[in-house]
């Protein structure tokens, strides 16, 4: 019997069991394994990362100089991003099929190009503005807090951005990441509990050694329920200096830090 | 009717059939598109960007010395690699539900274990060894290489290797990646079609704008005839000095290369 029989042959045999005992066997051998403690940080993006709002604003407002437009972009950014919610519910209750957020942006973009009269895009000047999710800047402190938190952690996005649109913007704002986690991979948008659990999934952990970072209190309520640990992130630029977002009270979630420097010193990185 | 109404309500009346418009139309339209050419390479891994062999080699002979164990590691390395293709066989034939590449490994180890007479480990010393494979190390251009790719294309490995083995590989070798493409995210095993659709599929690409680098000639081939473009990369010293494995004729794929450097150098980064 060669070796790729001896191989073959006694692997069919058992397995099935074999790889059920070696999947739950193997939760606390990773390499950067550390007892009960955190090992992968997983970010929302939009808002947590990076600005969505200035970042629309500013590329609009370039667009309406160069075509003479005269529109409101702070009202537009604003509305555009008013879709995101409802367009990725009528994924989350079943009545779109699974529809990456690439197109969910561009069917609330032709809505806003009517209603905002931003006359006289080509198709390709259309397409172009749709991909300015592609290309939001981070906040000033992101980068530098990524770089000191991937130190010590495996650090991903888990993000609703399509996985194009996540790794453009990563590119493009220097942003660290050790791997892409959208919610695309598992064809579920946040809130849904598979979007949580790909983190400890793929790495065979438990929940608990996978914390999510955002600064939006549901997305971590979702988080902490499914066994996740949790970092608040204060961003009170995220919605324009005029609507302040409220701040959870001390001591809701693992950790609160106002950016991602804090955050990392916290962590001891 | 306030704005949330506003995109709620219109949103649902032709979202299907915007959805279907929208994908199809984006083609072309990514930031970094570049007029019928290739914009993402994705590379397969284990003996194309690490060498697996050596690696596994260095690790089993420390564990020898360590442990007073009389092993033939190079055997030991061939052998495991050998259940390879066997155990990943069981999963594509349906033989076996999706089972990710750590698991597979873990049956094979715990079989070798018996066989080479590996005595002595413990639970934790064999999930160790069997993360070896997260662990491999690059040939000595693949960083450089990769590095210099990078600046002109979005590059990702494309490997049946599970999520959390490619990121924490990349994270001990320094690999570069931009995203984190395993066939776990797909459930399929390479060759099957659904591994090389990947790439094109997440940036609403043609096949032909993706290019798979690899050292074996059967996953160019798969790639090939699912419309990516090829890059041949030799590695005379994948299975050992004493095997070296066959060269393709020249001009069998659209790039062949010695290493990751001549292929930057022939893609003009």
């Amino acid at each position: 019997m060669n070796r790729r029989e001896f191989v073959a042959g006694s692997l069919a045999a058992a397995a099935l069991l074999q790889a059920r005992e070696a999947a739950s066997s193997q939760s606390a051998a990773s390499p950067a394994a550390q007892a009960n403690g955190v090992r992968i940080l997983v970010f929302d993006t939009f808002g947590t990362v990076v600005d969505w709002r200035g970042s629309v604003i500013a590329e609009g407002e370039k667009l309406g100089k160069a075509k003479g437009l005269n529109v409101d972009w702070a009202a537009f950014a604003d509305a555009w991003r008013g879709g995101y919610g409802p367009s990725m519910n009528l994924v989350r209750s079943g009545k779109l099929p699974w529809t990456k957020l690439d197109a969910l942006h561009r069917m609330v973009l032709d809505q806003l190009i009517e209603k905002f009269q931003v006359n006289g895009l080509s198709e390709e000047e259309k397409k172009h503005l749709n991909y300015v999710w592609h290309r939001l800047k981070p906040w000033p402190d992101s980068v530098q807090g990524l770089t000191r938190l991937k130190k010590k952690f495996v650090i991903a996005p888990l993000s609703n951005g399509n996985v194009s649109l996540l790794t453009n913007m990563a590119k493009q704002a220097g942003l660290p990441w050790d791997a892409i986690l959208s919610t695309e991979i598992v064809k579920h948008y946040k809130p849904d509990r598979e979007t949580y659990l790909m983190a400890p999934e793929f790495w065979d952990v438990e929940p608990s050694a996978v914390m999510m970072v955002a600064a939006h209190a549901g997305d971590l309520d979702a988080a902490k329920k499914l066994g996740l640990k949790t970092a608040f992130v204060y961003r009170p630029l995220e919605f324009g200096p005029a609507r302040q977002p409220s701040k959870p009270a001390d001591g809701s979630y693992d950790f609160m830090a106002r950016d991602f420097r804090e955050l990392a010193s916290q962590l001891g990185t």
